[in-house]
């Protein structure tokens, strides 16, 4: 019986020793997939404002940032799923996982149609939607870290919305300009909606990730 | 120990008590949100019915409508979120309120491209959309307040798949209508697809609602 | 106190006995599921070889693959949320069912549109789009099979997402290639983006499934 209560004692010891290490290698993980979403964010802008200097390069960075960020999230995966404690719901991990995910690859998404349709400069309403993704990741890389902080994550989850709803009139907006301008340039302006419909995918993909993080934050004791 | 029984029985009196109370304002909340998705397919038909009468009142109006929603959403996610005890599971209850305001939001944001492209009438196969659409609002509404009705539920579930499977159908022949005209309009019809491909994604959200309510109804016991 | 045990021994039993047949009876229909959308992906694949020679034919079999694949779904759904136990975690089985049949919508919706669109000949790299898909349903029918095969599972997951990343690419291409074109045509090349939309959906949809078996096999004991 005394070797019964010891033996579980132990194990309430070595779980109590793993969790904290566990936990914290979950959150440098979180922490660096969204930092790479910061990364992407930049690289987004910079191909905005820059023309054609380092184009090629800034490019190729955006391809290995979303390269990087893959192998993150299949990390996280990996630890979510074989984890036998979790510091959070496993369902809202893979979702939180998953949705930064998105958030990279519809930027990635967008700088390769850049690419791919050679396009030199973007309207003024896109270049303020890629400043709206390159204020979401700031604000989704600055809460990460504190996802047990209900006043932080209130306040991200507000500010994310009003970008996003402030994203999506201009969205529409910067359709109704472009699809009301020269006929004739109608395949130059297909290109532009492209990238456009990929920068507007990101902003509901940093929406989503509020969401997901506002019940996490919700559901804390 | 009869103390301990004693403050048992008292916790239960409690739960008990509060409970039902509980559900109800949850329940309340989750009419009054089905209700407004009626509201907005009303005003989605007023504008497609009513030409320039009244536009820019009903426009307003649907903006208010998505708003009032956008706050229900956010209280019932708050409720599900800090409940000790929810009427359904919470996963099933996140998807549901997520799923209903994905529904005004689709509805929403066809009427600002209508507002933005200054689109006067639509198509005879959107305005059939918009038909569907109200249609779908008035199922949805009446099957909320009695989601623990399995053959009611059924019954939903059978339509509104049945009116998704047809609103599928008549969105594909639309946009091969509208992509076998006159080529010289070509501005003109892709703003009508913008409108059309958000009819279409209200539609899916419609279909997604009935499949979570159809999950929440066979959990049942 | 005996009679307790006994009637609980019983009840185990009882389980004991009903679990592999319902387990068995699921995977039945898991293997259907992934089994149609085989067929499907060659039906697609001969509509694009064949040009007219049994095309209506070829059209009509994929709308009742469509039809049957729909049926299994809400077979498999109610058999989820019907039983007491599950073979997985029940949100798990829930998204794998809803992401097979979100891959044959997307197969059945490109059919649908080659069909209203009237599209004889689809680009050579809509063609590579449809043997990706090909390939990714003969994957994931051969692994549902297998799901308790970690082995197998991570070789499948790996190669689903190589293809979707090729098929990215591929897609980017593609409109890149098609929105370069003759200006003239402009009307055609939009027939033709939405099939090639839908096919990207397609393969987009079975890289979520691969997401979902990979959840699935990790959480295995």
């Amino acid at each position: 019986m005394a070797g019964l209560s010891k033996s579980y004692v132990g194990s309430a010891l070595v779980v109590f020793r793993l969790r904290p290490r566990n936990d914290e290698m979950f959150f440098e993980l979180l922490v660096s997939a969204s930092g790479l979403l910061v990364d992407g964010a930049r690289l987004l802008s910079g191909l905005c404002a820059d023309g054609d200097a380092g184009r090629a390069d800034m490019i190729a960075r955006m391809h290995e940032v979303e390269h990087q960020a893959d192998e993150i999230s299949h990390a996280l995966i990996r630890r979510v799923d074989t984890s036998f404690i979790t510091p959070f719901d496993r369902e809202d991990l893979h979702r939180l996982v998953s949705g930064l995910d998105d958030c990279m690859d519809h930027m990635d998404a967008a700088v390769d149609f850049i690419d791919v349709h050679a396009l030199a400069q973007l309207p003024p309403r896109a270049v303020a939607q890629v400043e709206i993704i390159a204020r979401m990741a700031e604000l989704t890389a600055a809460v990460v870290s504190g996802l047990r902080d209900p006043a932080r994550v209130r306040d991200y989850v507000v500010e994310v919305n009003r970008l996003e709803n402030e994203a999506d009139r201009g969205y529409r907006r910067l359709r109704a300009e472009l699809l009301s301008g020269d006929p004739m340039d109608v395949l130059r302006m297909l290109q532009n909606l492209d990238i456009v419909q990929e920068l507007e995918a990101a902003c509901n993909a940093f929406e989503r990730v509020a969401h997901t993080v506002e019940g996490i934050s919700l559901k804390e004791p």
